[in-house]
């Protein structure tokens, strides 16, 4: 979300209100993607679909539009468009009583809307990015864990903790297990080998984490889900974090110690589609 | 929330639309209060205003409106109604780019709903309520125990575990600990005393919870917050629940044991204001 909207469409038709009966503003109850838009087209259109109809099977949300619907919806708001961002998000729609989801012949609301490219991208990309640990932890529900849902108040809170002096900030578990940033996945290289936090328990899976890790096997690098801790990161090779907008991103500090670009972190850059 | 939504007003103003941009949607960065209205007033007003304002600050929303505007709106849309239920959803207002919160100049969105009085609540008065114990968990996380925000995906998740043959479900932590109901905080009371279960880790410190303690106090009654597990209600005397729409409800039922309505039940629903 950018504080200037240029596009909107609720249900297809366009619109920048929704109604004050959403369940996505009551409980947080819906998902969501974000998405880089290039050329007028949305990169990795199916991976985030796949996930999002993932997400609605997990939360039971039924009867969200068709495939068809969503694409045909979704190159209206981006037709144009060399570099934007869109979000797509999915409400259980209105009513029920209380947390009671409605009976099946409720719909769930969908919203797509449209925002600039930002321009921390670029500098990113040739920079790298300056990295922090939050204070504020995320929460165990495996129920809810990988997911891109609505209740994004833990995120919220650890993006307070500062302000522009870093890029992103690292959350941790109650555990003292390092699991994401609060808007992207984290990936660390020790000795040519690809290791990603685990996301049983709390996390959203990255439609670029996939793609990471699909990468590196493609590309005979190993790579492995499992526990990362802050002592794990102090010595590791390389670190870099991903997301939708920001592609791979090499991490040049964090906490009180500096990290090299590695090669590892380079060939994946490389071969960043967009 | 329920389905016929009949008086809306949005930061004063009868609307019943909100802006797509409006952070609660996207982020459920806000916090709610659900009161009884009765006679045309909110019984609880100060309370509830001051959950609000103590949500306020844990979340670090700044520039909610003035008390008296607060309570001269919500006068406005409770005039004239017997019994209702009143909604006031206060969210941090649109804008901030992704989930870092908007310069102090972005002033929070209030929403006030008026819905009518639910029908069941005679019911559970005359009968008493049957619970069950839900499978969904309540996930720990100290800043964000206590208060009502809007992150409530988990109590939607339980309530979909059950159609209408309870009359609520109680939620427990990964620990075991039961926590509360997906709409009310429970007390069980053995030989005469009170106990209800610490909210440090997860759950809502209600308006009555807070109501029933002080009145405990004030009529001589031992209570005492703790931790309470399956076994411990299954072998107490009394078990009652509370919210602000039901007040004290007593439990006949929970898994596989009935309940008597005992006497300290009775005298705190006898003490109730509405």
């Amino acid at each position: 979300m950018v504080s200037v909207l240029f596009k909107c469409l609720v249900n297809g038709e366009s619109h920048d209100t929704l109604s004050i009966g959403d369940r996505g503003l009551h409980y947080g109850d819906g998902l969501f993607e974000t998405m880089a838009v290039v050329d007028g087209a949305i990169p990795f259109w199916p991976r985030h679909l796949e996930r999002l109809r993932q997400g609605c099977v997990r939360l039971g949300i039924d009867g969200l539009a068709q495939d068809g619907v969503l694409a045909d919806e979704m190159a209206q708001v981006c037709a144009g468009q060399e570099r934007a961002v869109a979000k797509l998000v999915v409400s259980r729609g209105t009513g029920g009583r209380g947390y009671r989801p409605p009976p099946p012949h409720g719909l769930p609301t969908r919203i797509m809307i449209l925002s600039p490219w930002p321009d921390h991208v670029s500098r990113l990309h040739n920079e790298g990015a300056t990295l922090r640990y939050c204070d504020n932890l995320l929460s165990r529900n495996p129920a809810l864990a990988g997911i891109k849902h609505l209740n994004r108040l833990e995120q919220v809170l650890a993006r307070q903790e500062w302000g522009s002096d870093f890029d992103e900030g690292l959350m941790c578990d109650d555990r003292g297990l390092v699991i994401e940033g609060t808007m992207s996945n984290l990936f660390a290289v020790s000795q040519g080998a690809i290791m990603t936090p685990d996301l049983s328990q709390c996390g959203v899976a990255g439609i670029v984490r996939n793609w990471v890790m699909e990468q590196a096997q493609s590309m005979g690098v190993g790579w492995e889900i499992g526990a990362v801790d802050r002592h794990r990161l102090s010595c590791t090779d390389e670190i870099f974090i991903t997301n939708s907008i920001i592609g791979v991103v090499p991490v040049r500090r964090l906490a009180d110690r500096d990290y090299p670009i590695g090669t590892t972190t380079i060939k994946l850059i490389d071969q960043f589609p967009y």
